[in-house]
């Protein structure tokens, strides 16, 4: 591990929870985090400090459908430097520094021969910057500088240089963590979050952090007696070959799975942004239905097999209806996969509210269920069931009776709940309170879906 | 009875059918109907001088659906009279004095006793009109008076005024009427007039006149040797315990019907208004050609679970293609449900403008069927099966001869002839004719719907 | 046959297409074709030097769905003389000048008497255009005549002519052709020209001639080694009986049908006209991707089961993916079924755009088929199949490596390449490419339609 810690994370030590994000994400920042090893345990064992994480791994070699789990690969040192120990480029001073996933090398060589390895961005974007590069799959080695540091290992072709990674592959395991917040049935909300990137702070700390808070947050409403309606499922684990891994140990699960986010890009000053899953769905519709009501910019974007995770829970095989749920869309800042996503870019107000809204769809999402009218043959009788008092009681009455008879009417096992109140234009939370005391009073049940 | 009858209605004394139904409008209006009892029976018994209504009758009790027949409420005076013995409010004036379903009461009680059993309308809307209000399922009584009455009984909250409501329930029975029109199929086309209402003439003597001068119009039709293609039913009933009774009551033969209306609020000044079946159906198409063909203002609105009828025909076990079609629907001008839809709100020229538009759409609707082409590879020989003579006989020989071949192309067992009629834009009448020929030459059947 | 052939044609002797195609039109023109016979024949006998036409005859009285196999009807001469022996509509000058399908006649009558049998077309429209009809199936017989004939046959009622039409209906057989191109799979292009139409250029020696051009260059490309994907089959018939004989005799084949294009009017300077399938189908997409990319006049037709042999195709019993692929549609320019339709108003250039449209539209659909994602639980691995360096080695890397991503996630067995090419906006050619490689690298295999 490159860098240390200087002082563990405090759960509520301060109230904001956009602040309380902030230093979780600050915490986690320097470690070395990549597709598998010891910077990602370490990330998964801080965060158990907030909520009960389950931690798996998986060995190095397992199948996980067309793929195998990776070795590890670990890190000590990496420098360039010039022929008075003068290091131009240190691992210490930023693990973006290597390419992730690079090959060893210990050698002396000219700039000329040195150049093919350094990745840099375009000095006219920033000459300060790092990129952010990985090299998993290939092999290869190399360094990520700034442009700064480019030009200085080209001033002169001859000038010569020491050149070290201390880097290796070992059979290992891949870490993945979960937690499982258990609801009144079986019916699955999921939620993802990356957690295999660096020091970068948006792309993921940021809905690393939010999805460990809405842990919290549900494991506190729990603890108050108020248990979800759905089984919350929080993943954390390595892009692309920890969703495939994840996918691959529980197949069996996903069967439960009836909707959910994978969280990523959430602490930027950008507006939100919502990725549909593949097919028509009740995330898609929960999310409208939210974002709908908020005043706050929001776009709504088709699904594409590019991005994040949804490529492999989105999959033909897959087909989960599961959406990506950001602020400014990857690649669309310029501070994206660079040094300057760091702990200035991400902010504990655009946090709070990633938070207070993936909260919102992901609670909408719960309430839904498929109604079936268990008395289907004209309106049932109301008054004898006490429902016109049910109605009385309610601060929203003239609405609330609305959506009863919506719902009587609608609740042919065709529609969810989502979809009526999309329908009848009535809040989803009226049209669940109302599907309540249906179901209270005997009038509705739950359709196979 | 509270009003008697001067005159009794004699059926063609005068030639404009309008004029007529504004005649049978006048006779019933006095009658006090409720949703069982001696006002509903006496209309009934009135109508069947028009045309031979069944009459049923259904017990006090009897289960139906959710729901049982009620007990049949009874009133023979009501008043609010001073000290002097001078009458403010007296049922004798008007049947809608008294809230129908009102509870017996006998008392002497100062005014601000009396205040709470006092309904009215608003003084701005008009402070001569006395509101309809009911109490079915309720425990309670009450007098419905103007605002100037209102006012009156209102001088000084220590006047005491004699109350009485000489009401009682008593076991009996619910009425309901129905004609059936048979046709040359069993395929059913059902309309629908509640006749539940006291002294109300929009809502729904209207709709009661329009639906019995249909059915005498048919009968006429079928005495000329017309024989429809479809088979018609009329049914009037109470409203909301009445269809619910009719629907239990006839569960099975609701399998042959294909097409409806609700008829009601068909006298006023108004454009018309159609709310359609909770499915897509023929009805909706059936309406939607026919109204776009007339030049009258004229309003589609979707289905939704309040309002008349519809609510329990179109409730999810039921689903009939039904609608109801209107002129202003309810709630939507202000004389509806006050003293003020009298007989002067119903115009003998807004009641027959009714009457032939739903003549026309229901004709539609008994001109459609699904075809199905007899020889579907590639087209027939038209010439040696005397086609193109039978073209050559027709008026519009050019538009004929389009729709037998839209007809033969399209039927393919998946569209009825309205759809036909709205993908090839020719009039319904054109393709039915049409249809009838290919059927004639056994070139068409008929698709099991 | 009333006219004879100076020269033969002889294919390649002229480097131009479109002028290849003019000359093979311009040597067809005088033959007088009609549904059955010698004109047929020697007509598909000329097309034999083009292309390896196989020549199927069908005899008279066999019965072809609801039809029958008519009579050949053969003509020698026919002339209307004066008295004085002067031909004034001769048979000679023109294969137009008797309505097909005529009676004979032989006969002295006045003007007076002959004149229900002439047919012309309106001075106003050019009074030396001759019209062209037909009259088979019916008992008549006429001639065709420009208005300047018809003036100087009616100078006088009394003025006697020598009327002759030697005409006579013989037993013999309906002749169609067909060129079968094998493919790699048994997935059959359908592309059909009817040719029964005497002495017209655009109506439709011009699609004659596209379809006959389009199979020679599919046969050069065979023999260059070049296999397409799928089968192609051209046939030659008749109009109507033509198409429903040709139906009829290969029902079972049909089914291999998975798209196709009649060909007519393709010789005009008028711009491109669709008239797409009756049902939603690849065609109707193959022409729309390639019409959008092309800059040039286009418009899109819905069905209608008027026009070409598309009423045939589309009838609902067969209700094939075909569509009519036309410039100016029939009935929309002066010239159509008159003699105006000559050599003079169909251009080498109009021909050559067409078929190399034609040519496009077919290559899409032949590129076409329903990918199945092999391994559809989660992405697959690229890398270690080698499907990166595919990527390398393509000229558009990035929207190659696009198309393999879009084909993978879509590949579920629901939607064929185009209308994935349609959904992810990327060119068929490419996503055909994308779709090769996958196949190749048993990532992707086809579903059964």
């Amino acid at each position: 591990m490159a860098n240390s810690l200087d002082q563990k994370y405090v759960p509520g030590s301060e109230n904001h929870v956009g602040q309380q994000m902030h230093r979780c994400i600050t915490q986690l920042f320097p470690y070395h985090r990549s597709n598998a090893g010891v910077g990602l345990r370490q990330t998964l064992s801080d965060l158990q400090d907030i909520l009960p994480i389950k931690v798996h791994e998986v060995p190095t070699g397992t199948k996980v459908f067309d793929w195998e789990v990776p070795q590890e690969w670990r890190i000590k040192d990496a420098f360039i430097a010039d022929e008075a120990g003068q290091r131009i480029v240190d691992y210490c001073d930023s693990n973006l520094a290597v390419m992730s996933g690079s090959l060893p090398i210990r050698a002396r060589m000219r700039a000329a021969e040195l150049r093919p390895n350094l990745l840099t961005l375009k000095e006219e974007l920033n000459p300060d910057w790092v990129p952010y590069r990985t090299a998993f799959f290939r092999d290869a080695w190399a360094f990520c500088v700034s442009h700064k540091q480019w030009a200085r290992l080209n001033q002169d072709d001859q000038e010569v240089f020491n050149v070290v990674i201390d880097s290796e592959f070992i059979d290992g395991s891949l870490t993945y963590g979960e937690v499982t917040i258990e609801g009144q049935t079986k019916e699955t909300i999921l939620v993802y979050a990356h957690c295999c990137h660096p020091s970068l702070a948006n792309d993921n700390l940021s809905g690393v952090a939010v999805a460990a808070f809405l842990g919290k947050q549900l494991l506190e409403r729990v603890a108050r007696g108020d248990i979800p309606f759905k089984t919350y499922k929080i993943v954390f684990a390595p892009a692309t070959i920890g969703a495939i891994t994840w996918l691959a140990q529980n197949e069996k699960m996903t069967a439960n799975i009836t909707g959910g986010l994978i969280l990523s890009l959430l602490g930027d000053a950008g507006g939100f942004t919502f990725k549909q899953s593949r097919v028509e769905s009740s995330v898609n519709r929960a999310v409208e239905l939210v974002m709908h009501n908020r005043n706050t910019p929001f776009e709504m974007r088709p699904f594409s097999p590019f991005g994040y995770d949804e490529r492999q829970f989105c999959s033909p095989g897959i087909n989960l209806p599961m959406g990506c749920f950001m602020r400014t869309p990857n690649g669309e800042f310029p501070e994206y996969h660079t040094s300057a996503d760091n702990l200035e870019f991400v902010s504990p107000e655009a946090l709070a509210d990633s938070l207070d809204v993936v909260t919102e769809i992901l609670a909408t999402l719960e309430q839904n269920f498929k109604p079936v009218n268990l008395h289907p043959f004209c309106e049932p009788q109301l008054g004898n069931r006490g429902l016109y008092r049910a109605f009385g009681e309610h601060d929203d009455r003239g609405r609330f009776q609305e959506a009863v008879m919506w719902i009587l009417n609608q609740a042919d096992g065709t529609k969810d709940l989502l979809a009526i109140a999309k329908h009848c234009e009535l809040p989803m939370k009226l049209v669940r309170e109302a599907a309540d005391v249906l179901v209270e009073h005997e009038l509705l049940g739950f359709s196979e879906a």
